[in-house]
């Protein structure tokens, strides 16, 4: 192994964690440093939503790859460090750890430098170009904290945006006895992954205390003393506006690619406005790779490409960057399943592949299954309702949304389907495991495909 | 359709029943007739254990195609009645109910005579070719009443058999305070499924006051006054014999298929006792059909002969039976992946495919991981452990085995990779769905395959 090799890492969440300790595994000789500006090494953001509650009693707890970990594995971890500027023609970068300029070589550079959260346009929002008192994101441990140090049983919040990162902090803060209502401008919650139908079953478990606007958005701010007191929200269809008491606002209406430093070097960016990589995390410059929400990947199932949002994807990128970059061969799949799960109100979710919002109407075919997750003779079989959505001529599955008993695992089962490239008329007959106190013999899973066969063939 | 079809079904388990109830969804208007020996209709033979400690509260609940369900469903079912005679010149069939004579004409014939439960030598188990006293078996309602009418807190049980049912009986009889000793006449339990490492996880979590006997096999029954007393079990290794006190000894060594009836118009048996049939669920003889436990089909992977036990298999091949012998077209699938899963003692158990007992060994390279089922800052999560084993060269899964946190679905998901011929250098990058509560961005399911595949690369 090349003892002069210089492995850069331009962030420290998931993916530039999980690239270091891939690029470790890769070459245990290899110089390899990771600069982060927070001052926190690696945590799971996913995490973050479950502090509120206590669920996840200390932040600490989030933290992955540890200062101890870099030290045992001999990477140099630079916290509080900005990397300012890459110099390609000289493979080095410079960087700024609290006014110390640092410069170092590099052989690969992968850049993970995340997204930063999108802000909606809302009247009165910030004051003096800082946010008004009361407003908040959620994106770092840093925010959680300010949120845990304001919040109060009984305070009026409110959340906009119905997606998973909307939905499992209003689960969290229900749970301390908060008064939440959601604002979500779509027409239905979880719109990105769900079709109207399954969203509608998730809709009815969520406890009916959660107000929940769709088609809606927050027009405008009303503040008191520089901070929030009221919210008005306008549905898109109606245009009827109301006003909402309001204590605190918290905005999950998604990221934009944090690409400023990829820019500056010439590195392609797409039309998600994420940094273009290949099945190498591998940017258009010659030793530079960049992973995880900074980037664009491509579907599997349209090979269109797409941002990237789920901390598993992150992870699977940061491994093949990893590799990669020291100097292994490792390609990633030729797209991205972008199977996700969540868990909140009590009701487990999980899709994969696309619902029918990314796809053509006229090509595409579904149906909907809704069962129990044990025979009937057994007691305490769960509801489990699965939406398989599939090409109408090669019966190849697109997507898969799940609501229920296991919606995760059982998503994974069609994740894996869909890998192998099976149609509805092999997968229909898949044995899944049987026994009474597991299982029925024929599982939702299959008597979905069942009843999409015929469709099919009916046509 | 045709209303002069007339669909005729030997036996009510779930093979009948099922076939029975796809002919009728096949074709509206056909004849259906079913005859069955017992006096139930057909009922879930695998939920049997559960009564034992009323975790099923009722025998009836069993039943899943009732005599009501028949008759709405336009179709005869004879109770009580054999089928003594198939005339395959004439296309008819001869029953007897009760010393009455019934004959009836086919066009099409589905067998479906299952097993009879194998009997293990044992000196003193017959007694003027009856059972002694406290002597069962588990293969039906009647069986399971009579355990039920003598079982006692506190009694003594000696089970043969430490598959699937010996340990569903065995968890079911502690349940209610009975002390078990278990005999297995193979080196581990579940050795049908599991290799010995993967058993002996189980194992360890059976509690203690279970006693299993390995490697040994109940050669004498000790009675007294017509009723068991003692039985003597040796070691097959150390040939170390030792009396057990039993008041009760329940058989579950596995099944012989009953196939004297197809025998005797000329159907194949093949090399595992079972009727030959093939895709359609037919057998070498025109117009008949044959499914279930009387039957054998191809394992998936090897292609080679297997006898059919498992419930899922039997409802699949009821499935094509019932679909083929209506009219339409139905393939199973060109072998069976023998999917199965089981709970006992508070463990989940699954498994897919082959163990190493099965396969060539030279051929085969395997891997194991355990660990959680959460991210390790999530609490809750639960231990799980994933043995994978794959063909060197084409590196295709040939069999997986597991044990704890969702196990069976967790084999569902190599079920489907199985199906679809991924290779383990694909599957090891399936994105599994990955939230805090649900499961680690990189799930016990990839990791093992990972392992196994830098196991391969570096042979």
């Amino acid at each position: 192994m090349n003892e002069d090799k210089n492995i850069i890492i331009i962030g420290c969440g998931a993916g530039g964690g999980t690239a270091a300790q891939f690029a470790r595994k890769t070459d245990r000789k290899a110089n390899i440093a990771v600069f982060e500006k927070d001052k926190y090494p690696q945590y799971s953001k996913c995490g973050l939503p479950y502090l509120v509650s206590d669920e996840i009693s200390d932040f600490k707890n989030l933290i992955e790859f540890s200062e101890e970990w870099f030290k045992k594995n001999k990477i140099d971890l630079f916290l509080e460090t900005t990397v300012t500027k890459i110099d390609t023609k000289n493979q080095k970068i410079i960087a700024d750890k609290k006014g110390e300029k640092i410069e170092r070589k590099y052989s690969s550079l992968i850049i993970c430098t995340g997204a930063k959260p999108s802000i909606p346009l809302i009247k009165n929002i910030k004051q003096n170009n800082k946010f008004v008192n009361g407003i908040h994101l959620i994106r770092t441990i840093s925010d959680i904290k300010k949120i845990k140090s304001e919040i109060k049983k009984n305070m009026k919040v409110t959340i906009v945006g119905a997606g998973l990162i909307g939905l499992e902090m209003a689960d969290n803060l229900h749970k301390i006895g908060v008064d939440i209502t959601i604002v979500e401008a779509l027409p239905n919650i979880l719109a990105n992954i769900f079709d109207l139908d399954i969203a509608e079953i998730v809709r009815k478990n969520i406890p009916n205390d959660v107000k929940i606007f769709t088609d809606s958005i927050v027009t405008e701010i009303k503040n008191e003393k520089d901070k929030i007191k009221k919210v008005i929200i306008k549905n898109r269809e109606t245009k009827k506006e109301q006003k909402i008491d309001t204590d605190m606002l918290i905005l999950c209406v998604g990221v934009t690619p944090e690409t400023k430093l990829a820019e500056s070097i010439g590195c392609k960016i797409g039309k998600t406005g994420g940094i273009i990589v290949n099945r190498k995390s591998e940017t258009n410059i010659k030793n530079i790779y960049a992973v995880g929400d900074c980037t664009e990947y491509k579907d599997f199932v349209t090979k269109k490409p797409i941002g990237i949002g789920l901390g598993s994807i992150v992870v699977r990128q940061a491994i093949a960057a990893g590799i990669n970059a020291a100097g292994k061969k490792y390609n990633l799949l030729p797209g991205f399943l972008q199977t996700s799960t969540s868990h909140f109100f009590g009701i487990e979710i999980a899709s994969v592949g696309l619902n029918s919002k990314h796809l053509e109407k006229k090509s595409v075919v579904s149906a909907k299954y809704s069962g129990k997750s044990l025979p009937e003779y057994y007691p305490g079989g769960k509801p489990i309702t699965i939406k398989v959505l599939a090409d109408k001529k090669t019966e190849k599955i697109l997507g898969v949304q799940a609501v229920g008993d296991n919606a995760a695992k059982r998503v994974n089962t069609f994740a894996a389907a869909m890998l192998g490239n099976l149609n509805i008329n092999t997968f229909k007959k898949l044995e899944t495991a049987y026994a009474p106190p597991i299982a029925p013999t024929l599982d939702a899973e299959t008597l979905v495909c069942d009843i999409l066969d015929m469709k099919i063939k009916r046509k």
